[in-house]
């Protein structure tokens, strides 16, 4: 077993190879090559942390992997990072453990940040220029820097509950912190990247045309959006299994305001495009998925040395 | 993270402390002391393998693991053991990962067999003497001698689809082998242990009074029992969850010939034990629960020098 520390993983990690791998996996899953693993949760309640279990094979790969990540938001106290994890390559030809990455979580946070990438340039109308981003935290960055490079949007806009580490993001980024109302009003393409539990963004503040990415939502009792904004929308997703399990999909099919045959899965709208209406709102629930951890995974072990 | 090799773990493993702890982990899993993550199953086909991914925290611990175990049944054509795996101890005040037990699977067998010798203990006659093994595997020599010490049978008879391996393991573990028939007949205890996909033991092989352990169903697909048996029979199970998903149990439910109310948990049954009539069937259904390899792991974990 080979064992990847994090600086020889992020020296094999070329993101725009990943990037393309986690756009075909997508297509993969929904075309039906890849079993994915029900997604294992756990949650700690003293000191508060979560862990995400995901595992996923693409059919007729070499390899296959098992990924772990946890978060224990008290850790900055003690002087250890919120985030751990690990993801380990196995042989799909004989089970062997063929590698342990030990990513710290930041295989996941690149490859959920790639998705908001690859689902942001699936719904966004031609011709926007302004992205909003909701949050401050490491996915509001990658998301903030990823999404602006992949659609080529000019202007960052960034709210979050605290306003100095709005202001402070907003200046590393070269954007500018705003209220969530102005942030609403004034981004074609908005993404939410909070661990909300209640929603932070409500219907009046959606206007016809908005385009929105989800990314918090990612485990039981998480949550961005009013469902009454999905019950106007056009409603992507990257799994449907997982976002009406635990996605903002799942918040508004439970409310019967979204009837579940009518989202779209990711794969199938990066298959075969869509051309939403200049007045649709969509919006992209993104729960993450393993397979791509899968794709993340085999694009850096196939680069390590 | 600290890495531990096979001859390592078994020289921490002391089968008395841990078949005590994969008990008192049965109980705790009952009494909603503990978070048992949804099994992952994988499944590859060429060639044929499969991947299990079993997670669990138990309230309060200091720890939690996330177990991977994989079988490719051809490897020993290539020199190669059938399984493959590790568990991964994590801590579960920091999400950190601690350290990962390289156990090749042999923690799973271990704890598999220790479920079937407590299982077995809970639903078995008093003055029984004769245990029956179906099978010839791993777990057929593992249920077979750990059975037999646990409850004191005097006499094991073993049953195999392959005969000369029924026969080396019957001289092995001083046994007799005999047709399955025979096995049924004179067995107070049977243990079936096999990979089947289709039910080995019909109703007719089973009398009144017969105690069954099945430990072979751990995945879909998997089965070794007629479900008329369970029918007959009051049904212990070791999950209700993973029973009614993946165990003997949901065969029958499915069939519509056992109500899933009627099941007692395993750990309800070791906590609140019931005097079975003598002339019940009584069948106990082990699909493996994560709870065990936390209770094996911890056991282990806290040996280690």
């Amino acid at each position: 077993m080979r064992i990847v520390e994090l600086p020889e993983i992020l020296a094999a990690l070329d993101e725009d190879a990943a990037l393309a791998a986690v756009e075909a996996a997508f297509r993969r899953l929904h075309a039906f090559e890849a079993q994915v693993t029900a997604v294992g949760h756990l949650s700690f309640a003293d000191p508060p942390g979560d862990c995400h279990i995901k595992s996923a094979y693409m059919t007729g790969d070499e390899i296959f992997v098992v990924k772990v990540a946890t978060g224990f938001y008290r850790n900055p106290t003690l002087g250890l990072p919120s985030s751990n994890g690990f993801v380990v390559v196995m042989s799909a030809k004989t089970g062997e453990v063929l590698g342990m990455l030990r990513d710290a979580g930041r295989l996941t946070d690149q490859r959920t940040a790639m998705a908001g990438a690859i689902a942001g340039r699936a719904i966004c109308r031609s011709g926007s220029s302004t992205l909003g981003v909701v949050g401050t935290g490491t996915q509001a960055r990658l998301q903030a820097r990823l999404i602006a490079r992949y659609l080529n949007l000019k202007t960052v806009l960034v709210w979050g509950r605290n306003p100095q580490a709005a202001t402070a993001l907003a200046a590393e980024i070269g954007g500018t912190a705003v209220s969530l109302r102005e942030l609403c009003d004034k981004a074609d393409l908005i993404v939410t990247t909070t661990p909300a539990t209640e929603p932070l963004l409500t219907s009046d503040m959606i206007a016809a045309g908005k385009r929105i990415v989800a990314v918090g939502a990612d485990a039981p009792g998480k949550r961005e959006l009013d469902p009454a904004i999905l019950a106007r929308a056009r409603v992507v997703v990257d799994s449907c299994a997982q976002c009406v399990d635990h996605g903002e999909a799942g918040w508004a099919v439970r409310a019967g305001l979204l009837d579940q045959a009518s989202l779209i899965e990711l794969g199938a709208l990066l298959t075969a495009p869509i051309a939403f209406a200049a007045d649709e709102i969509v919006v992209a629930d993104l729960t993450g998925v393993a397979v791509q951890d899968v794709a993340i995974a085999k694009s850096v072990w196939s680069r390590l040395a």
